[in-house]
């Protein structure tokens, strides 16, 4: 399998992961299945839309691969059949978006690499695509998104996945298997911080006089 | 009439009325006149620079082209000096935004046609100019965007929209007449459905044994 | 010094101001550190990758030139620190923001200028390079955004500081001294429209027979 190949298939699950988080989210918030279908699409394409335009490659792949449009359908169907819904610890989404979460922080990393770009913007691409659809899927839904929220750590996970691949890439190393291990390891990293409620340090020290 | 024509003139049209529901919607936030013209300007000016930057055609036509401030600017005075206002059933801003979207639909995808893009990516180009700038207008204005909110179907006649202009193009058949008459069956469509309440089925089918 | 220099100074100052704008809100909102960052980044990098974005000019600096990184994490360690924190007022945030705006507005015009850009353009370069970093701060932290919050006028300096930049650069009077004065007044007119609550008019007048 080729590199090229490898990030497709990265992609195209990634993509099915995180249209099934906005078809989700769109039940949710009693939205019908055309606010479904934005939804996904803004979730699942949005973070390759904004890597491509940061990359200034010409038209975005979402828009001119009808491709990419084939897993959001998908997740918009199997939503509306209720194929996949959320259980009763609403946890479904947020597993769902993990998934798309990991595997974009190892492709926006390695397609940023393959462009020419430094190992640290790779590493900021990375994130950038990792984060950037769930976060315009929860501005366009009006909830605080999940990369600010507080339930446990949400983008250290994709920083360390696109460090790590990024690393992976400099070596030489990069194929189907160290690829599906980097994000793997995202994801796991990503699941215990939701079942453990991990935390990291808040944004400022505490005060010791007075509560800020 | 020249196709290029056409397109200035949807545009021109286009961005008037729907800086006019960026005005309106100030208007009723309480905004000054400077966030008045802020928001006329994402919803007037926000779903070509969002096509421009997608098309990847250079700087957008809304910051190289004084001309399309005019319509902005007009807009925000009308509304200022309440030649248009919101009556009692506060329609006027969907009835404006409506007007906007049908417009929009079709200048975005003749537009990306034109650029050489796929028939499934100028529908997707299209949809996106035309809801693009109200999504801007509705997240900075901190409210759930009209194309998710379950007031009547939005983006449908969009999407029909930019499909009846593609077929359109492809068979040749672009004019001012044909484009003109597309824009309209999608206002007409949209206003029906704000008329009637219509609704399309929901996200997710209904579960049987409990409510989600 | 030479043009480009005064424009990196301006650049990495506005960045810093804006970045601690972002982690100052991370902390009022108890955001965690990795929030912080995002936050700040955001603020601090948002306008200037919005800029490049809009310039066509390939990939945005913030991305491939890690310089840019070092104001914005000394920014997050800052306030981690609480170095610099919120007074009782709660104004630290206002004041480093407009700090960023007024610093922004001259560089946003100045590079569209050196780009090639007519005025107006360069005017509306400036005044988006200055408000898009903290709207994306504001909207992803899910409030209002500043350039439409009534609590003074807070755009319009930045128009009046991106129309006198350049008019200065096409007298080709540009030199340190005349952007950080011109930075200086539009810091001034934010600052005194803070303290003295300056308001213009609203988006509309007031009707006589009702209350809209």
């Amino acid at each position: 399998m080729s590199l090229d190949h490898v990030v497709l298939g990265l992609e195209l699950l990634g993509t099915f992961a995180f249209a099934i988080s906005g078809a989700l989210l769109a039940t949710r918030k009693g939205f019908d299945v055309v606010g479904s279908v934005l939804l996904a699409s803004l979730a699942g394409l949005g973070g390759g839309v904004i890597r491509d335009l940061l990359l200034d490659a010409g038209v975005p792949t979402a828009f001119t691969s009808p491709l990419l449009l084939v897993p959001v359908l998908l997740a918009v169907m199997a939503v509306f059949l209720r194929l996949i819904h959320e259980g009763r610890l609403r946890r479904t989404l947020l597993v769902f978006d993990a998934l798309g979460l990991s595997l974009f922080c190892v492709m926006g990393a390695t397609i940023a690499h393959e462009t020419g770009l430094n190992p640290v913007a790779s590493v900021l691409l990375g994130v950038t695509t990792a984060v950037g659809g769930g976060t315009m899927r929860d501005v366009v839904a009006n909830r605080v998104p999940q990369i600010v929220d507080p339930e446990g750590v949400y983008a250290a996970p994709a920083f360390l996945g696109a460090g790590a691949i990024t690393l992976v890439l400099h070596l030489g190393a990069f194929n189907a298997f160290t690829a599906s291990g980097v994000a793997a390891g995202v994801l796991t990293l990503r699941l215990l911080a939701l079942r453990y409620h991990w935390r990291i340090p808040l944004a400022a020290l505490r005060s010791r006089s007075r509560r800020q």
